[in-house]
């Protein structure tokens, strides 16, 4: 997977699925938006392949999306904590698993909520134009190539 | 890949992973939101292999975020369009895009764009909270288990 690259799409989307496009990265990236920090937490929450976690946590801290730091001093032991760029994901994180609850139905109801700290209210995703104001509907809007 | 499950993650953000996680997918996806809607079109446009678009097609009409609908008879010959489903991605590719934008720095503008139709503005991806109605950032946000 590594050095396989979307030749010719140069745009952010393209690079942005570079790095968090792997499997697992988006759901790791979640984990520790829900407070996970340690290798054993991750693995424990994720129930993934260590060697999977290990490869996938070295590239976020590669490409600055995670930090790798020292938490104890003997041994040695090391946390991931998410950077200004870890979690500015925070918006794709919230706007994937919301498509999720309502096109892959199931019967219970989400296990997991996007709440606005200190307000009893839930957090959604909007599309919001800079240019009137306004609230917009996804058929209002359009992906443009600008050059 | 296919047949690989991310196993105990019960929740809608591993489901929609299933589906939009694989490589090229969202890439198809924004190729969809822009216009494209034939085979040999996505197979110019995103310099994917033959056998990889195939594939990550008949995957997204199985899962209902596009149709495969004839278009020509004789001899036939069918395109693929969004179902609401699919463009109810549209959150997601915005957000991702934004975020590639902001965090993975290049010379040049972006080179795409979502336009307010009928409108001067551009759209951006906002957090807003159903309970107070305020536009939240990122930090006020937790995302928490609900069971």
């Amino acid at each position: 997977m590594l050095g396989h690259t979307y030749e010719g799409q140069d745009c952010s989307l393209a690079r942005a699925l570079e790095i968090v496009g792997e499997r697992w990265t988006l759901l790791i990236i979640r984990s520790a938006l829900l407070g996970t920090k340690r290798f054993d937490a991750f693995l424990e929450n994720l129930e993934i392949a260590r060697n999977v976690l290990t490869k996938r946590l070295t590239r976020l801290v590669e490409h600055g999306l995670m930090e790798r730091v020292p938490y104890q001093d003997r041994p040695v032991r090391h946390e991931y904590r998410l950077t200004a760029s870890g979690r500015d994901l925070t918006r794709t994180v919230i706007a994937l698993t919301q498509w999720g609850d309502r096109n892959l139905p199931q019967e219970l109801d989400p296990p997991r909520r996007a709440d606005h700290i200190g307000c009893d209210g839930t957090v959604h995703i909007e599309l919001r134009c800079s240019g009137c104001g306004r609230a917009v509907h996804d058929e209002e809007v359009v992906v443009r190539r600008i050059r």
